[in-house]
């Protein structure tokens, strides 16, 4: 089956070359893209959008710019997977915008480009069908699993609750790390090597992904509250008694 | 030659374990410890004295009254080798309480049982001699690079600055991570199960070492004055434009 990449920026690129080990996928931007993987074809946008098979692989602030553009141009028979890294927002945004005729199943892949690279084990994909009238959400989920996916199902909120606490927390941490140019040690212990490594990964994908997924989330300010929350009581911690010291 | 381990909490049993596959090692401690490695033989403070090599491997808050307690009892020809996470403070008690006749190398092994097992590269150690009239410091080198440890020498001034931005910062954020009650997750990234690794690795060492090594190392406090700017700068940026939001 033919697919669409909308979106070829350091994801969309990626999981376009993923894709083409079990789709024909054709991929589109609005500027050209150089390296794009051999089995990956550009094409202009309304070529794309006649594919069956839609991913979205846009920054989640982008979803109702071009949902509002690509909604009117969308054919019947269209499923729109969206890849975002929160749920809730995207998920109400494709429903707003897309017409009744389109299919919409909300998608987040939770690894990228790096961690694909580094992980063994079948990566974790989230999965919610939220329109499914033709009937390709089951078949979809199959084609992720030979693609190596390992296929969680969760509804936008829970999805989006759980993440802010693990992947979330993970990209403040990392940016936090970067603000204060923390850099590879000759003594460094496993742990701060754990630490260097989170910061450059996260730090490896664009800035307004972290900005994105704190800000789209309604559970990661919850989580940030807790962080900073978490830090007063370990500084409490370490200040009882402290007139004994050093 | 024959090496003693005063302090035998859960580095001091590791360590004692380790160094048997290179010494005739005999440990002490207050309390009988049941599960010794089988090479280490528990004996009363004194016979432990009686060793030419004596290991400290006790909280740091307990130098002052440890070093109090062995000082008048080690006869000449001793010398004396800490293990502590920080090296300014044990440094200027050694000096202080150690008789003139008492070598005193500065060691902080940056390992520890959790890590020495995951770790496949030679284990870093930091080593500083700082009174070496009989002249095992070489020699003492010589035998942890064959328990496959790889030394580094650094003063402990250069030691603290560089182990709060390594090991203090890792600490930090594994304490916080534990305030937070982080759990494992069914759809954690590769960043998040680093980030649990690390929690669950510093949380498995007493609290006291957390302490000590925030309170003990007089640059963690600058460490952990840069870690909450780093938040406030990234909250900051996050703020930024937060009115166009959902």
């Amino acid at each position: 089956m033919r697919a669409a990449v909308i979106g070829l920026g350091r994801f969309g690129t990626f999981w376009a070359g993923m894709l083409s080990r079990e789709f024909s996928v054709v991929g589109t931007s609005r500027r050209r893209i150089p390296d794009l993987p051999r089995e990956v074809r550009q094409v202009p946008l309304d070529e794309a959008l006649t594919s069956p098979l839609v991913f979205l692989t846009v920054a989640i602030s982008a979803m109702p710019e071009v949902l509002r553009e690509i909604a009117p141009r969308l054919g019947p028979g269209t499923t729109v997977v969206d890849t975002c890294s929160v749920k809730v927002f995207p998920v109400r945004q494709m429903q707003t915008f897309l017409p009744e005729t389109t299919d919409i199943i909300a998608c987040h892949p939770m690894f990228g480009p790096d961690s694909a690279r580094e992980r063994t084990d079948p990566l974790p994909v989230i999965l919610w069908p939220v329109r499914d009238n033709l009937g390709r959400y089951e078949w979809l989920k199959d084609s992720f699993q030979r693609l190596n996916m390992r296929t969680v199902e969760m509804t936008p909120e829970e999805h989006d609750r759980e993440a802010a606490f693990t992947q979330g927390v993970t990209h403040l941490v990392g940016r936090l790390l970067r603000e204060m140019d923390l850099e590879p040690s000759d003594i460094g212990t496993l742990g701060y090597t754990r630490l260097l490594q989170v910061m450059d990964q996260t730090c490896n994908d664009p800035v307004e992904l972290f900005r994105d997924l704190q800000r789209f989330n309604p559970s990661t300010r919850e989580m940030r509250q807790r962080f900073s929350a978490a830090l007063a009581r370990v500084e409490a911690l370490l200040e009882e008694g402290d007139g004994t010291d050093v």
